[in-house]
């Protein structure tokens, strides 16, 4: 069976959703694309063999050869998508944010809770990440005992022009708030954020590096560091201490080549080299659940929770103070955890 | 659109593609089956949603729902199917050996040639590994000079009952004689075999380990350690030793795990583990080329080339002497290299 | 020339300095000996072919067969030694701390600048230890620019029963401290203390780990780990975070091993074997500095900065808060660094 | 007690040897050079404390002053002068070769034995590398199952002018020919020279790079890669392939830097970088047993053993041919093995 998937917001990464779907992956094709321009819907949807392109993301999802949505079009637009898809019962994958206000995304969990079941799955793509995967199974085979401390490292070469210091919270270190909360299974209940010298190679306005610091509900320690302009490479570090044993993330070089004194290997040159293959698996998975009528993956909660640390995040970096998170009470739905790590690695 | 294929042969090897094909590439599906045990065809023809189950390989080529074939059935078979789908004018994917004689090879090469067009792809899958195409592309890029020597490691844990001493050479170094000639851009032209002190952990009448020693037209030395029960992993090693520098393959861990004393990570357990992502890649890019009409990959030419570089190898294992290949003359249809390492890796 | 030595207080560090001087290094000897216990000093004195036992640190200081002293007594009595050394107009060498309080430190620095030249070095190894002279070198070398952060890990397996949580940071910490000075140039101006969850291996008094978190003057901001029960080795992490590239100490196994599905090296099992090297190196370097009548290595001031810091430290566990550290201003006598790494390493 | 050394040639190697024994090492100072050039020793006795500069080696070997003697002048004069030590009764240390011809060496071993003490150690310094110590430890410890093949490259980067095709097997290959037996604790019964296409930056005179392949007695193979123009850097390899498990020596660098794209690290410029400390450590155990009068390290026996190899690599390199290689019978005194690696280190 083909799983007929409706892509609502057809920008860059939209595009490369569906790039993804059409040549990589299996068992799904996309039948209809909605965009805010909607004439780039139109020509996207005239590139696709059997695509149509419609005026809303509501009319997408209401469209009977849509059996599932992807939301990637602008933050603020999230919720409303979302919540249309959990009224129509289809399966949705929502591009993160999940909602840009915790208030937003209570909303979505109210909705989802009451429908029952899970529908919402947030692209948090680093849980399918091999290198995280493996982490995650060595912790959980309790080689390196109870985790103590996470040490993270999120590297950009460079941003854009419309970076904002916002951003490095919200769109850089939210993924490792998930990363964390994937690896150590756990909530983040406080937060601070500590600034360093500047980055002369940064724009005037921009706040990098920085030190986001997190303490988790058990007590674990997270420190993050994110330099947003180190220009060498993209470089995404991680190291889990135990109380007995350390795990950390490999450099990812298939080859090491010796020249001119040196021996060395590539670091990735940015987000789709580092992940490509995260991405796959990430959709792979997503599709062959949503054909049998099941979720999986990072849920409602987790996106709550991402906004929610976010939000105490940039309080923090804005006050230099720690600042104590609580989130709301958790439904029962999302008590099991349905991500776990592949076999066979380590 | 998606191409139909017919699948020759539906042993082991055959149903992991079909799994592959079904569940993990794009832009293809399984419409026929057969296999030697007519039995097992049907039962394989059962669980696919649009694959039915024919009585011959020949009556699979020829039906009009098969675009393209894969054969994997005993490799004495495979010349015959082979050749009916060149007559048939349809792409067929073969797994090796192409054939198992030079003479055989020859007949393939003799028709593929008169049909004026590639139509065969044979399945040497590390040149879709993402080591050893960083490796090419290292290597074309000029960084290390020209290649002088291949240093490769081919290590098996250990190797079934029925394996036997000619196996370490037709099975196991086959893969060392493709990659060599891939990697080095050159044909061999004699070849050695010198033995070591025997692993007492190999069965009796077992060689093992031994060191194959290939010569290059071009004069670089290839040497290949290959070792079928080493217990402890299946690590695949390589180096090319250039006029100023080297490349060799990194170890696959994506993480290092520390503890009791150590740092580490792991070794693939099988040939499934260190190549799955070449094989996907490998049907991936077959399908693509073979929707479009062309064919791509490894082909006739480097099959024959296989095989009778691995007949060599067992007159030189026989004799303890160094044995000289000739090749006939190439046709002008191979001498087009399409296999290249992908961008942005070294 | 052979430098004449006296050691004052020849427990196990003692000791081991001594067989360093007799069996390791070169141009030097010990020529007396003294410790609280006299009998002790006897019987290591009767071992050495020249060596005699004195009563006190003075009269050792004050023998003319003394050319320079080494001070390895309980730390409350270095003060008093290293200002007699002062006095006499002899080098010494003050294993960590200087002294134990400020205003001991300060009266150091007062009798060496009034001597109007440097004659006290500190015993911070860590300056020798070749990766982090080459660390120092890439930083000074500019490859990376301008030091942005600097993450540092220091893992003991286990820590003796009499080991308290102050000497997390006195003892533990204050390397790093050392090592932050030194490879980032710069002075530290606030210190915070994180506790993290509690290791359920460590003695239940203890606070373990810590994350030590401190701000350069210039704005370079450090967070160093400090794990005092993690089992599985001895292990001293660092890396720089520059702003546009990095550098970070490598393992230090001599081979890697392939066994069991694995590959790996060790990691040291305690500091002797981590920093054997650089004690030796520490050694000959200040012998040679001696014997020309010169010192060299970390100063007064650095022994100074340090337990400034640590009493900072302190504090900040106590109190969970920020602490500011403010030094005096530096004399003149200390602002020109000897310590630099060697060439031929990066 | 301080050992009084005799240097007999005092080019760079010998004048570096003084160096190492005035600055470096502990408990031997020396007393006398001597030269073929008798204006350079004078000059070199000249610049140290203790030394005076003699006439001839036979002078200097029976000099009361002379406890030990050093012998680094010329090759075809060490038999000499090693035969002078023994009839002298004094240690020698004798730099590769041990003499120049299997006859000359003969004549050694039976002045040796009918001393009935060894007397001799001849300076192959790789035994004292903490990585093929390791290595050994690793091996004799049985981790790996039994050595099957050992794989070693040995990398210059450049040769001088005078540097001729002989010496890729004399000079250069000389020292895996003693590591292979060090390690493998054997035999060498066959020899094996293979070229390959020469490296186009080598001179016109030279083969290079060469594949030197080895039998040991118990069966093991042995393959040399010599390359000695390889321009990137000093690089020395080995792995040892057990039955179930493999040991290899690890990089070399102490930090990894991270920048434009790659992560890397040095690998050494020249034989001093690589092997410095295994010559300080060579020294100080020669220095240490002949203090003690023993001997330590390779025996006569291994410089023999070198030399006949060398000549049967030499045969073979010429003919192209496999060359087998005979020991007379091993002397009783040569059956202990002394050097062990260090106990500590994998």
């Amino acid at each position: 069976m083909t799983l007929n998937i409706g892509v609502i917001g057809v920008g860059m990464i939209g595009q490369d959703h569906i790039r993804r779907i059409t040549q990589v992956v299996s068992g799904a094709r996309v039948t209809a694309v909605t965009d805010v321009d909607l004439d780039r819907a139109k020509a996207i949807a005239a590139g696709l063999p059997s695509a149509k392109a419609l005026q809303t993301g509501q009319e997408l999802i209401d469209d009977p050869e849509v059996d599932a949505a992807i939301v990637c079009s602008w933050g603020p637009t999230h919720e409303e998508y979302v919540l249309a898809s959990i009224a129509a019962g289809k399966q949705v994958f929502c591009e993160k944010p999940l909602a840009t206000t915790r208030e937003a995304c209570e909303r979505i969990l109210d909705a989802e809770t009451a429908a029952g079941k899970r529908l919402v799955m947030v692209g948090f793509m680093r849980r399918y990440d091999e290198g995280y995967r493996a982490m995650k199974a060595v912790i959980d085979g309790g080689e390196i005992g109870a985790p103590l401390m996470f040490h993270s490292g999120h590297r950009n070469p460079s941003v854009p022009g419309h970076y904002t210091s916002d951003m490095i919270i919200n769109d850089t270190c939210v993924h490792d708030v998930d990363v964390a909360r994937f690896l150590l299974d756990d909530e983040i209940v406080a937060a601070r954020v500590l600034t360093a010298r500047k980055n002369s190679l940064a724009s005037e306005h921009l706040t990098d590096p920085v030190l986001f610091i997190f303490e988790m509900a058990g007590g674990a320690l997270v420190d993050v560091e994110a330099s947003i302009n180190i220009q060498y490479a993209y470089d995404i570090r991680g190291e889990v201490v135990g109380e007995r044993g350390t795990v950390e993330l490999a450099e990812t070089n298939p080859v090491v080549v010796k020249g001119s004194g040196r021996f060395g290997g590539r670091v990735p040159e940015d987000w789709r080299e580092r992940f490509i293959r995260a991405y796959d698996t990430e959709f792979q998975e997503w599709i062959d659940a949503a054909s049998r009528g099941e979720s999986t993956g990072p849920s409602s909660w987790d996106g709550y929770a991402a906004t929610v640390v976010c939000d105490a995040g940039l309080k923090a970096m804005q006050s230099g103070e720690r600042v104590e998170i609580s989130l709301g009470e958790q439904p029962e739905l999302y008590r099991t955890t349905t991500i776990t790590g592949p076999t066979g690695t380590d």
